[in-house]
């Protein structure tokens, strides 16, 4: 059961160069993406309403696309254009169209109501655009729930034990440092975590000049519905009092981190991990970006166990301790955002269902038998 | 549900040279198949009454075949013949027999009722047996139900798209030509199609030697039940009037294609291209077997993923378009057959409870207690 | 349905060596074992309580285990001993631990209430500890039943056909000899076949310097609740009177199979194969380590065939022939005790919800709901 009411991130612009047709699940909907000629992104069922053949094995014309099994053409609202030898093009030849938004980079899709899609919705990463942060966006793929992946951001903890030798630095995180705050917010949270006088972890370590010198850590993560989480991190001189706004010679990270369902037990995983200190030395991106592969790997490793032990286990209750706060909250505040919308559905389907039970339309033609 | 009384292709004759086991699911139901020293071919239900070993893992012997988990050795008709050590042979240790008829190099196979199986309802397909026509049999697996190859073959608009660079030659072929004929057959359908003036494709130009001459082509199509495609193909000098019987100059094909059910989603297909023109030049059938393989692999793609997207979405209903018609006849007459044999079998049952009720039957033993 | 209430064996010894985690799926559970600092073998359930990741993933310390997710560590009593960061350890966040006994090599686990396990009820094989019988203890992976794995080792006419040329000798041994003894038992039943004035089988011909010399065999089997497999052969020279007690220049085998289930359609086997004759040539062990493999991966064939056979069709009654009566027995003797404890398990079940209900205890804590 998926929130569908709310825009989610179907993929990185430059999956979409030069109109190609790029086939991608998303919340079990198999979706066509392509950029037509007039530079507007589509986004369509990916499945030829004839005979079910997929309209990404086929052939972009112009903003349209043409199904390559018997030649049918749809426009980028879903309309059948044209069947090659025959007139008349029945209206319900058509397939569904989703709304689309492009912003920093991101192609965001609305895979609900597309009457209810309000792009003023979309929680903006505006770092991707700015000049003054540099990274590599990617994409990895999870055999997992996209809340396992929520969950394991969710609590900084575990990158003492998960991430020691990558993204953490020392076991020590854990035992000595705790949330300084956790905010909850009506579609997420914010929580902020400093390690005071601590050795940089690795990741940091191997992309600063001095390799040895203590650091004050600042953790601050942004998560949002449905899967969005957005972490500032800053390094400052230990002791220098970056707690009380010295951020001189600090150095920052801004990262940013997608989880779409592709299913209920795949993700696709869209990132970038952007920094203010390159300045024209392109290899700290890359440094940094194989450092966060490395640790989204140790992740993955864990997390798509988790899955595999909730499919075998369905019954399995998970015991929270006080680190899962956030977490708790979070699937709180989803859990009731999905319940509305479902609510929401069923009474407009026994709404739709009275007004087509007083209306006078004829009966659609049965699927498979031929008009002619 | 498949339709059980009626004849399938279940292999070619040359499968089973110098007396060997070859062991083919049709239907659902494993079957051994081998040709006994007597000449004859031979069907079990491959799958030892006893602990449930496979016959075709065994041993022939004569027109036997002997299990080789302990030994049980089964004559032609599935009757246990023999258990080592043991004297008396419990007249239910037996297997089932399929009927088998040899015709034209083809194996055919009732699956249903072995009373019923009738020899002349053979639908015959001589040119196989017929040396003036040369080609190469073969057989291709697919990861689909038959029906959806057989939806493909019934529709010639889709070579303009599929096969546009090997069977077909050009997309004009689904915008400017049309059936000339849909004949409604008792037990399939007929199809005609010309095309007059045109390139010849791309599979036929590679054995001809005048490449850039224009040709009229004719495609009839015979369809029949359950799964069996016949196509005769004529390619005659253009403007010569083909089309009202001046066949001077002309070069023909006969093809056959039998798509004989593996499982609901997998199929047996058996075919061969013939031709009658390459006289001694062996060359011409080796490149027509590569060009037809080349136009298969085409659809095998587009059907394999028609399969995928039904095993997803069951509820998925097809719309259909004009060209549709033969396909939509097809479905409905098969659909008909089966319905009526399901209410045999049903009405069968119900006569043989009664019967049953009504004997003195003793009770079969028990499976898994031992006789002594 | 296992039978929960027994022995079965987990492991190997030398598997546990260097203190390293090892997980095994154990009759559908997921089971980490370990020796700990004390030399006592560990069994844990191999879920963390808190989000599901494994233990067999984490860190042994001591006696205890750390998850390495977040942190949590558990003894090997199963109770969390510490959680990096909080204070305080919810009593329900606990493991559960199985009772486990090591002996002969062979670590023994007991599946169902630990109340009830009993070491002496362990059906021991001192020739693994005894230094007169020499041989190499291995293990081997099937993807079938245990049970399927038992019937074939219940019949030995299956040597015959199965191993003609590796462990059986030849098809005469099912047509000319009987068991002379079948013993039922309380807990699995006792076989004795001979075969005189033989070949030697070929396992055995590569170990003796004789090959042509003829020989008495007599193999005795034992089979045990729930699947354990003892056999003792004996080859003497042929007609010196072996039937009669006469074993001067015998050379003999002690053969033990441990079929413990892994789900079930998958098993756990451990074997060793042990001689009294090989002196100081260790070649002879490493010979018939390997002649032993050959021939049970005739009998995997087999057997892994026959579990997708029932798989495809659990309606399949296999039909007993006479040398099926141990097998049948065994069957019958299983069956009544699973029956039994199922019973057992019920009344407890019920007895237990009339306790509860009587008792003031509070409610747990909802599972994903964090206490801080």
């Amino acid at each position: 059961m998926f929130l569908r009411n709310c825009w989610y991130v179907a993929a990185w612009d430059y999956e979409l160069i030069d109109g190609r047709l790029i086939t991608r699940t998303l919340l079990d909907d198999h979706v066509l993406l392509y950029r037509g000629d007039n530079g507007q992104v589509v986004a369509l069922h990916d499945r030829c309403p004839h005979r079910g053949a997929l309209l990404s094995k086929g052939r972009r014309e112009g903003d349209s696309v043409r199904c390559m099994y018997h030649g049918l053409r749809f426009d980028a609202t879903g309309h059948c254009t044209q069947i090659p030898g025959q007139d008349m093009i029945p209206p319900k030849l058509r397939v569904r169209s989703y709304p689309v938004v492009e912003r920093n980079h991101l192609v965001w899709i609305w895979m609900g109501d597309a009457a209810a899609a309000d792009p003023s919705q979309i929680v903006d990463f505006p770092y991707l655009s700015d000049p003054r942060w540099k990274g590599i966006p990617d994409y990895l793929h999870y055999d997992a729930n996209y809340l396992l992946i929520m969950d394991n951001l969710s609590d900084f903890a575990h990158l003492a034990f998960v991430h020691t030798k990558t993204l953490g630095g020392s076991e020590e995180y854990a035992f000595v440092t705790k949330p300084v705050a956790i905010e909850r917010l009506e579609r997420g949270f914010r929580v902020e975590r400093w390690h005071m006088g601590s050795d940089a972890p690795p990741f940091h370590r191997k992309v600063i000049p001095d390799k040895t010198a203590k650091v004050d850590r600042r953790n601050i993560a942004n998560m949002y519905i449905p899967g969005i989480f957005y972490m500032e991190t800053m390094f400052g001189p230990a002791g220098q009092g970056a707690d009380q706004g010295n951020l001189q010679g600090a150095r920052q990270y801004r990262n940013c981190q997608f989880m779409t369902p592709e299913t209920g037990r795949t993700t696709h995983f869209f990132w970038a991990y952007l920094n203010d200190f390159e300045g024209d030395d392109v290899n700290i991106s890359r440094s940094l970006h194989a450092s966060l592969i490395e640790g989204f790997m140790e992740d993955k490793a864990i997390i798509e166990r988790q899955q595999v032990t909730l499919d075998e286990d369905p019954t399995f209750q998970m015991l929270a301790i006080a680190a899962d706060a956030p977490l708790a909250h979070f699937r709180r505040v989803l859990g009731k955002l999905i319940d509305a919308e479902t609510a929401g559905t069923h009474s407009q389907a026994a709404a739709a269902k009275v007004a087509q039970t007083q209306s006078d339309k004829p009966k659609q033609a049965q699927a498979g038998t031929a008009p002619g």
